[in-house]
């Protein structure tokens, strides 16, 4: 498959993107927000839960004083679903370089009543104000380039269920992650891949919020086939990635328990660690 | 240094130990909890975010209608000092595995004003009700025999201020970790050791909570020498340990921008990984 085949005609860019327009929350009064989840980022039956974090990122970006999510908390209590939705922030404290806010995504029932689909605490800071020292053992995952990984057109649909997602999303994965969709999981809890947004916008803090939830579960190269809800996703966010498509790990190392957690990492076209994430998620056996 | 001469007289047990009674929640009214916070349990001039975490926890787990942290979210918004303090819990969401909750711990300023403390989000379960299923690729971290690992007595106090905590806890730190103290930090985010209560109570899910940040920071291998205080930290919980003493090893990978993780785990004599953590905290370069 060639680069060609998949670059938009014009790429898209931030502030002015598909990404931007469904995360775009607007202001109903102060620290209080309105928003219509988009149905493009669900996946099986449900929304997403990174393009959940990234709204809920962006609102908490406006009501606090600091605009980038340093490290940002949630704990996915339903699932969200396509629709109308409000979240409603509150500023726990401002300091000088960070300030702390917590906010709620909430969806409506038959009645009209509000029901909690996420909660997140998170404390944000200014990526730009950060010093450029880097001290790290970390290296970058190895990939195969971009045109030996493979994309949802290079196979079939590997689960039941909406893959609107995909459409969003230039992810192009690792062959040797991608047993699973070949029926012969390598056992191995690990999935690797390139990340980009369709439309060919770059990242920005935001997105780093998408991209840590979006490849598919590691889980599956562990042979298990169900869906693995996250209960809870702490991401931090270590610098603002250069243009260019990322690079995301994500790691699993412990099943137990029917419990198991979800590293992943993203690093930026410059070589840098621009994120890191852990989830812990439930396995649904059966 | 013989195992004789550091084992306690009389072991104490889970709930009848100093521990238990440092971390006594007392409830004034539904969801809402009074403390004194211990000044044995402070490093420098701050009370330890682990012994913090562990009262947290033990507040969420009496306001749930489940006993056990699966995973909590701490953020720190400022530093605590020994004396009274108020924890106020709610209730998100309760289902039938799993719990949701938040608690936030606050003390008294000069005008006997409520001051936020930490803010924390955790899911609660029943850590007995799961499935003893395990798939892992984790293995335990290498340590040397607990006799040939370091305790505070092995030398000078490496820091200055208070050592408190030091005095309530077994800790024996792999010396090829310790480079630090001896003036020559080994450049590796790396601190090991054994960890357990200088008073021999077994650990359980809240004395994890302070096992996960107990051990000095990486940062002094790397060789700085200041504060690293923490602005969040999340840990799992993935199972009841076993008796007898912990092995924690932390790492760091990424010092950047003047912010660092550092990854904790925690395995029990059982070669079980009972617990996880991360953290992000903030380098003070000095």
């Amino acid at each position: 498959m060639s680069e060609a085949a998949t670059a938009p005609l014009q790429r898209a860019v931030i502030g002015d993107s598909e990404f931007d327009r469904d995360t775009a929350v607007t202001r109903r009064e102060p620290g209080v927000y309105d928003i219509d989840l988009s149905a493009g980022w669900t996946i099986i039956s449900a929304v997403n839960g990174g393009y959940l974090l990234a709204v809920l990122g962006r609102a908490l970006g406006d009501a606090l004083p600091h605009p980038d999510p340093f490290t940002i908390s949630a704990h996915y209590l339903t699932a969200s679903q396509p629709g109308p939705a409000v979240v409603r922030t509150e500023t726990v404290r401002t300091g000088r370089g960070l300030s702390t806010g917590q906010a709620s995504l909430y969806q409506y029932d038959g009645q009209g009543n509000e029901v909690e689909r996420i909660r997140v605490l998170a404390s944000y800071g200014d990526l730009d104000a950060l010093p450029d020292d880097v001290r790290t053992t970390a290296v970058p995952p190895v990939l195969p380039p971009m045109e030996q990984c493979f994309g949802p057109e290079d196979g079939p649909a590997p689960i039941d269920g909406s893959n609107a997602i995909v459409d969003r999303l230039s992810l192009r994965l690792d062959p040797a992650t991608l047993g699973w969709a070949l029926g012969a999981p390598s056992g191995k809890g690990e999935m690797r891949g390139w990340f980009g947004l369709a439309d060919g916008r770059d990242a920005d803090p935001l997105a780093l919020l998408l991209a840590v939830d979006a490849l598919p579960p590691t889980a599956f190269e562990i042979g298990i086939k169900g869906w693995v809800p996250t209960v809870e996703l702490t991401a931090h966010v270590r610098r603002r990635p250069a243009p260019g498509p990322l690079r995301v790990a994500i790691t699993t190392r412990n099943l137990a328990g029917g419990f198991l957690e979800e590293d992943a990492e993203v690093w930026d076209s410059e070589d840098r660690l621009v994120a890191q994430s852990r989830q812990l998620a439930r396995v649904r056996l059966g």
